[in-house]
């Protein structure tokens, strides 16, 4: 796995950042491709949405049980989103607002500055949406997470 | 990145296999982790949805420019799902059914038998879902996904 790309945010530490893109709405970020990838970008602005997946390159290690921002007990990893992940791959949905160069402009960055980009794909409902969800512990946090920062829990140490 | 599991499917080539999950609706599999990582899976019974993230394996290199399934012209690889990428990683969004032993028992599986899994992720609508979606030239093959099988196009030279 090499990086295809940097993603660029305001966000230049994980302290004070939100933990997900529905509590960073609004905040703008690019996505730099490589030279040699920006010919696959072609037709990607007919997408209003995008899947970024990334590498949490600040986070290192993973330990299976961890507390995570919304909970004050220990959750399984795999029912967080933690990012100390035994293959630390992050994952945020961002809006597209233009192309140019190369370089997409988006919104609803919730992603560290100079974050290495792994892969893009779109956002496409029909694939990824789905109704009707259960989700477990997070339930009891109701709507907390749009108002939740990162604190410095999982920075490499 | 290593393998943290397998997934089974009933697929064991990607000839005929449903190309998105909402086209395997019902189809039934496994998600089997490796031993020393199954402490990982406390509290995921509380989800009823699961993203997956795995590697392509069966496909190998990549073009920047691709005829996806669900069209008859190239698209830039970046604008599409297709399996051939720079860093082969694939998504599905699965429902689970049961946990069993550190076994997950999922449905909606388009996902290929033996397939290496890098992570599980629980799927949270307020994170992962999003309305009012433009999906570009997807747009005109409508609902086509559903009935779309896979073929050879993408199987590893």
């Amino acid at each position: 796995m090499n990086p295809i790309g940097f993603i660029r945010s305001p966000f230049s530490n994980l302290e004070g950042m939100p933990i997900q893109p529905t509590g960073a709405a609004g905040v703008q970020g690019r996505v730099e491709l490589l030279p040699e990838y920006r010919a696959g970008l072609k037709d990607i602005e007919g997408f209003s949405h995008l899947i970024l997946l990334y590498l949490f390159h600040r986070s290192s290690g993973f330990q299976l049980d961890v507390v995570p921002f919304l909970d004050n007990q220990p959750r399984g990893l795999f029912a967080t989103r933690a990012p100390r992940r035994p293959n630390p791959i992050g994952l945020s949905i961002v809006r597209l607002d233009s192309v140019e160069n190369g370089i997409l402009h988006v919104q609803d960055v919730d992603i560290l500055d100079g974050t290495p980009l792994l892969d893009i794909k779109p956002y496409v409902p029909v694939f990824d949406r789905r109704d009707q969800v259960r989700t477990g512990w997070l339930e009891q946090s109701g709507n907390a997470v749009a108002a939740q920062k990162s604190d410095s829990r999982f920075v490499a140490a």
